[in-house]
């Protein structure tokens, strides 16, 4: 007898898990429905700067498959329909056509939860206004371009220095905007420890950015047609013929809330590590509505990552199809760029660390991506955190120019391999004078390090 | 009472060794001697085909750290001294000063061979002829450079394609040469599999650079003048104004194996994971004149590599100034390029796992470096060995342009944390698409490694 799977959200993970089932279960064995609210169905958030930018000429470049694709797979997908209510009791969602208005019951023996995020849109005077956008869809997106072509003047503001605002100004940049970048922390880059995001800061005032930071927006100003103008701090009024929120995101999961699903600190569908949701035998989420396991702190954390919710879905996909498999958790790895500046972090900042009772010392080296003799040896600086005592590796932040930022990659797999900074000083790590100093630049730091756990006791 | 810490090889791991064993010990504890049979100290000769290719511009540059500088710290330093002898139940060295030639005894306390390795030169007619150049040591790089700035010809045979085969291609490629490189493998670069090792060569070619497979030198043919006119195989005749051997090299041993040292099956030598060479308290080894243990196959292997060099140094003279530090071994890393095209390996070849009595799968995954709809996403080939049954990462070998080489630094970790690849398809690796698709290349490898793990059972 034939099951029916139930969809919510059409992005990565919905449509990973929907394709990964219909991989392992054909359509005599498993129905497949997914309700999307928006137009779109697989498509990259994270691309979405890059398509403003003017990096990625057209919008379909960012949908990894279309939803005509998804549908040649038997797979019934239910673009403009939102799904309203999640009863877990009766086993049905309801939904509405958002064309039409009709509203339906579809029942599910299995359901996915892919809601994703919402971007937090503060409630200030204005923040309706012509000219202010949000960078979260492919309409959004569209939205956006549309108002720089339209705009006379070449004036923006970016709410915002996280990763999003980062990118957002630089595709400013690139589109020939004057970017002023307004940050309500000390340094842009929170994900960063205060010390490289002031590398962050220094380096993106040289690129022409100008960033406010301890700046708390007040009121989006319009003038008389409704349009921005200006945005406003407490300090002062920063002329803006665009404005781009890039505040951050929240988990989507009003509807979760409302079924009864429970929910973790940061707002997040809870799951097990099979990513099925507590408590409820056939629920499974994933992606940016759920919160994940940080392997290095132990705790539960919100990430909103496209790689996380690709391989969640992979996951639940899986496992409704008959197979296995599981995802152990994050170790929180990000890069950016801004124009050529290479900005990565994996692991805990110092606060983190604190908060998880983790005593550390910290150590900053100076380092070259290449040789020092090669041509155009890339500076970068890398911070490391490691465990007091026990020596184990706790974080690392980079902050360089080409070939800095994936360099990461190497401390992320470190830290879930819960390697010593003693034991990382040993890796066989790539050299060639073209790719690297003769000590890898987070070998210098793992060795730094080292020397301090030594010293610290 | 002061011990006397005598090093033979004044390069990475002489001098690494020497000022490691200073910074620790201060010279009313420890005297220190060098003795050094060339004029240069703690030179990079990974640097020299870059400097003979014009890309750095100055000999100096090269060199880490001068002799000035290490007899300012109270190292001995003897240029132009070479040890004829080990007198090892004596504990002392028989040197000679190549500028006078005089000999002397020099007693030791303590001993570091860091002899290096030494070019393979085969017997060949005509190898001494003008024109024909090796590139290990600085001197040999200035000759070659003072070959090619006299010679009118720009037709260049390289013999050999290995590392040093291709980089000295790019080298001859940069100053304007018609390159050929005679190979005698079936493919270049044979520290990867053949069919890896078939994408180098496509690409080689795409270059300009013409490689003849399963050429084997007979002879090297020279003028009336005594300068070489071509290199012949049996197969025909090359001609060349210039030509450069980098067919590998081997343990510098003579020395040792004429002392009664223990040497392993490839001529280095050999010790425990201090670094101390079997059976001698007081005797240390390391570099490129010593084997190393494969942490992936669990045997001994010869790599010689600045890094391990530089590695084996800090050791060795952390040990001798009284701390405690162990080597644990290698997992073959190795990086290089030739013009835009980026190759590594680390781990296992096919043959070596064969070799090592492992049964594994080998799958091969077509990527790119950045996100698809990203600008100029550099194409790669990634191949990973995983073993059977186990899942254990093997090997990974990667072709492909810029951005593909680093990446063999995940790799290069996993196989250290001996993880498999099933558990790399969760690693939480830096994701934003100028720097990779969502699902990095050696993600989407692992993941298709674990399939077929599955498959063959």
């Amino acid at each position: 007898m034939s099951e029916r799977l139930v969809v919510i959200g059409a992005d990565a993970t919905g449509m990973s898990a929907a394709s990964q089932a219909r991989r392992m279960a054909g359509p005599q064995e498993l129905e497949i429905v997914v309700f999307e609210r928006g137009r779109s169905t697989s498509y990259s958030a994270c691309g979405i700067p890059y398509w403003v930018g003017g990096l990625v000429a057209e919008r379909d470049s960012l949908i990894a498959r279309t939803a005509e694709e998804h549908r040649a797979r038997d797979i019934d997908l239910r673009l403009r329909t939102e799904v309203l209510e999640i009863d877990v009791a009766g086993r049905r969602v309801r939904s509405r056509d958002l064309e039409s208005g009709a509203e339906s019951w579809t029942g599910y023996d299995q359901l996915v939860i892919a809601t994703g995020a919402r971007p937090i849109r503060p409630a200030l005077p204005g923040i309706d206004a012509a000219g202010v956008h949000g960078v979260q869809t492919l309409d959004d997106g569209q939205a956006l371009i549309d108002t720089l072509v339209a705009t006379e003047g070449k004036r923006a503001v970016v709410v915002g220095a996280g990763y999003i605002g980062v990118e957002m100004a630089e595709a400013l940049i690139n589109r020939g905007y004057r970017v002023t970048v307004l940050d309500r922390g000390a340094e842009p880059m929170s994900t960063l420890d205060p010390d490289m995001g002031a590398l962050v800061r220094t380096a993106m005032c040289g690129l022409g950015i100008e960033i406010v930071s301890d700046a708390e927006v007040t009121e989006i100003r319009i003038d008389d047609s409704g349009r921005v103008r200006a945005v406003a701090t407490a300090e002062g009024e920063y002329p803006a013929d665009v404005v781009v929120l890039g505040i951050g995101v929240r988990p989507e999961t009003a509807l979760a809330r409302a079924a009864g699903l429970p929910l973790g600190e940061y707002g997040g569908l809870l799951t097990d590590l099979s990513m099925r949701v507590h408590g409820h035998e056939k629920i499974w989420a994933g992606g940016d509505c759920v919160e994940v396991l940080d392997l290095v702190s132990g705790r539960l954390r919100h990430i909103a990552l496209g790689t996380h919710a690709n391989k969640h879905g992979q996951i639940i996909g899986a496992n409704i199809g008959g197979g296995y498999a599981t995802f152990p958790g994050v170790v929180g790895t990000a890069v950016s760029k801004v124009c050529d500046l290479e900005v990565a972090r994996t692991g805990l900042r110092e606060k983190d660390a604190h908060a998880a009772g983790l005593q550390y010392v910290t150590v900053t080296i100076e380092s070259t991506s290449r040789a020092g003799y090669y041509p155009e040896p890339a500076p970068m600086t890398v911070k490391m955190l490691a465990e007091r005592r026990t020596g184990r590796l706790l974080g690392t932040q980079i902050v360089g120019r080409e070939g800095a930022g994936k360099r990461v990659d190497i401390a992320a797999v470190a830290l879930t391999a819960r390697m010593t900074v003693e034991q990382m000083t040993a890796l066989d790590l790539g050299y060639a004078p073209p790719f690297s100093p003769v000590w890898d630049p987070v070998l210098v730091a793992a060795r730094k390090a080292m020397t301090e756990v030594r010293r610290r006791g």
